[in-house]
C-alpha cells in the first residue's frame, strides 16, 4: 500500500509518501534536483538500510555519506560540524541535496545542516522510527541541543519530501516503537477523541507491527500535524499544542541527562502530569486521567516521572522555549481531544503535580 | 536629517532609518517587542557607542551585552557559541531581541545567532561602518565562516529594523571607509550609470565625511538593494548581481587569510578583474575599465589583486556559493550600469585575467 499527503508551507508544498515496503532510492530520486547527494545516517541505521539506498542512487547521482554515532547525546554542534566539513571537503555546492536516513536525531541534525549550509540547501527525510515518522519529519523543525537545553539551536526548514516506509519499523527496538506511540497517542489527546478510541481498539495490532494498521496511524498523525503546520508554521499559536506533555517531558530528559529516557517515554510521563494538572483545574475527570494512563501502558510506556526535586523541576521549566517574558506556559487538556496553551494556572497546582510524582 | 526606507520581504516589511546623528536607543526602542534585549558588539565599537545605547535602553528593558573580539577572523562557530551561552545563562526566552551594534561581522554573527536561537528570535541592526550600512544590513543574509570558506554557514533572517547613523562613520578608520565605498561603487556599476557619474562628482565630499552627501549615498544604495531583495529574497536570480566582484574577491580573501585584505578592498580588486573579463568578452571598452579603476582609486582602493597562482585561484573559485553543478558562474558587465550572471564565458579568457594580474 502507498499513501500520499501534501504539506502546505510558506516556502513550498511537499509530499509525505507512506508505504508498507518500497525501494527507498526509487521513491526519493524524483525529488533530488542537483547531481550531488549526501546521505546522513547513524551507525545503527547504516547497517540496515544505507547500502541499498546508496547503490540505488549511484546510477544517477554523486552520492556522499556521513555516518554519525547513534544517540541524542550526539545531537550537538560538534557533529553538525562533521556534516559541514564533509560538505566542504567534497566541494558540495548550493544544489546539493541532503538526505536524512534515520530517526529524529538524524532528521533534526541533517535538517539544520541543510538549513544553514550556504544559507539553505534542499533536503529529504527518510524517517526510520515511528517517532520521527509521526512527529519530527513533518513541520520543518530542525536543530540541535545546547549543553543547557534541548533543541535550543535550530531553524524552521522544510524538506522537499518525506518518505515513511513501514518496513523500516520492523527493525525498530520495541522500546523505540513505544516511544513513538507516545506521540501517536498525543495527537488523539489534543485533537481527536475518536482517534483515541481507535487507538484503544488497535493498540495490540500496532504493537505487533501490523503494517496496514501502522500505515493508517502514521497517515492520520501526519495529516493532523500537516493541518496544524499549514495554519501556524512558525509556532506562534496553534502549533504549540503539539508540545502537549513536552514541557514536563523536557524536565525529565534534561534532569536525567539526554539518552537515559527516550523522548517519547519522557513525553508519556509528561502527558500524564499535564493531564493531572488539567484534572486539578477541573477540566477533565479522574476517569479521563486513568484512561490516558491505561492507553499509554498498553503501549508499554512509563506513566510516572523519576524523582525530581520540585524546585529543580520549576527551574528547568523556566528554560523551556514556550516561556514568555519569564512566565511558564503549559499545554493542558480542556477535555480529551481538546488542548489549550495557557499561562493562567495556579502555581500551587503545578507544584502539587510535581510534588505528588516524587 | 532623517530618511526612511521600507524593505519588503517574504516574512515581513521593515524600515531602514538613515540619520545624520541621533539617540540610538530612542530610535530602536519602538521596535523591541519583549522585555529582554541583548546588544552584541565588538571591543572597538564597545568603547565608542555601547554605554550610551545600554543606558538609554535600561529604563524600559533588561539589557544584556556580549562583546566579541574585533575582526573577520572571529566570525566563527566558537564566537557564535559565546552568544548562545550568554542567551542560555541569562534565561533568555523566545521574545528576546538581539541588537547588532557594529560592522558586518557583528551584524552577520548576531543575525545568525538570532536566526538559530530557539529557531529564530527578533533582531535589530545598528550598522556602524559604511560597508554594513550599504550592504550587509539590508537583505537578511546572516552567517559565519567555515575554516574552508567564507560565509558557508548561515541563514536568511530579516531584522525588525535597521538604523544607519552617519555620525558613527566619523570614528571609522579611513581604510574601512574606502572598503565601504567599494560596495557603493558596485551599485553604480551593476545598476545605474548615472549614479557612477554622481559618485565621480562627489567622491571627495564622501571621503571627507560630508554627512549629507554620505546619507544620500547610503539611502540610494539601500534603495537599490532593497529593490533587488524584494524581487529575489533567496538569491535564486537577480540578487546574485550584488556579488559583482565577489567571486574574484573571495579568492583574494581566502588565499591571503581572513583579515589581511578588507572585504571591500578585495571586492575592489575583484571588480577590476570582472571588468577586465567583461572587456575581453567584448562587452565593455578598455576606457570603461580605466574609468572603473579611476573611481576606485579616488576612493583610495586597490585595483590589483596580490599574486595568486592561476590554478590555485581557479580551485578557490570552485568553492564559491555561486558554483552550480561544478560550473563557475560569474557576474560580468554587459555595459557600465548593467550586470549579468553567466557561466557562458571562455575559460581561457578567465585564466588570462587571473594570469595577467600575477
Amino acid at each position: 500500500m502507498k499513501a500520499n499527503l501534501t504539506v502546505h508551507t510558506q516556502s513550498h508544498d511537499y509530499p509525505i509518501v507512506i508505504t508498507s515496503q518500497c525501494d527507498l532510492a526509487k521513491e526519493v530520486a524524483p525529488y533530488i534536483k542537483g547531481k550531488q547527494v549526501m546521505v546522513v545516517t547513524n551507525t545503527t541505521v547504516e547497517k540496515l538500510y544505507l547500502q541499498a539506498l546508496v547503490e540505488g542512487l549511484q546510477a544517477d547521482f554523486e552520492v556522499l555519506t556521513v555516518v554519525l554515532p547513534d544517540g541524542e547525546q550526539y545531537k550537538t554542534q560538534q557533529y553538525i560540524d562533521q556534516i559541514y566539513d564533509a560538505l566542504m571537503d567534497n566541494h558540495c555546492s548550493r544544489d546539493v541535496t541532503l538526505i536524512a536516513l534515520g530517526g529524529g536525531v538524524v532528521g533534526d541534525m541533517t535538517g539544520f545542516a541543510a538549513a544553514s549550509f550556504m544559507r539553505g540547501v534542499n533536503f529529504i527525510q527518510i524517517p526510520t522510527t515511528l517517532l520521527s515518522q509521526v512527529d519530527s519529519s513533518v513541520g520543518g523543525k530542525t536543530g540541535i541541543n545546547h549543553p543547557k537545553g534541548k533543541n535550543m539551536i535550530g531553524a524552521f526548514w522544510q524538506p522537499q519530501m518525506v518518505l515513511a516506509d513501514m518496513h523500516t519499523l520492523t527493525t525498530l527496538p520495541q522500546r523505540e516503537l513505544s516511544a513513538g506511540m507516545a506521540e501517536v497517542i498525543k495527537y488523539a489527546l489534543i485533537m481527536d477523541a475518536d482517534f483515541l478510541t481507535w487507538l484503544e481498539d488497535n493498540m495490540s495490532a500496532l504493537m505487533s507491527l501490523d503494517k496496514v494498521v501502522l500505515a493508517e496511524a502514521v497517515a492520520r498523525c501526519c495529516q493532523y500535524k500537516a493541518d496544524i503546520v499549514a495554519q501556524d508554521e512558525r509556532e506562534s499559536g496553534k502549533r504549540a499544542l503539539l508540545n502537549f506533555g513536552h514541557t514536563f517531558g523536557h524536565v525529565i530528559e534534561t534532569h536525567e541527562g539526554y539518552g537515559k529516557w527516550l523522548h517519547g517515554e519522557a513525553v508519556a510521563a509528561g502527558m500524564v502530569q499535564a493531564a493531572q494538572l488539567s484534572q486539578k483545574m477541573g477540566w477533565i475527570s479522574e476517569a479521563d486521567v486513568q484512561r490516558i494512563s491505561k492507553v499509554l501502558q498498553a503501549a508499554q510506556l512509563p506513566i510516572k516521572p523519576p524523582a525530581i526535586d520540585t524546585q529543580i523541576a520549576l527551574d528547568l521549566m523556566q528554560h523551556d522555549k514556550k516561556v514568555k517574558s519569564g512566565q511558564i506556559r503549559l499545554i493542558l487538556l480542556k477535555s480529551v481531544g481538546e488542548a489549550v496553551v495557557t499561562a493562567d494556572f495556579d502555581q500551587s497546582l503545578l507544584e502539587a503535580v510535581l510534588t505528588e510524582t516524587l
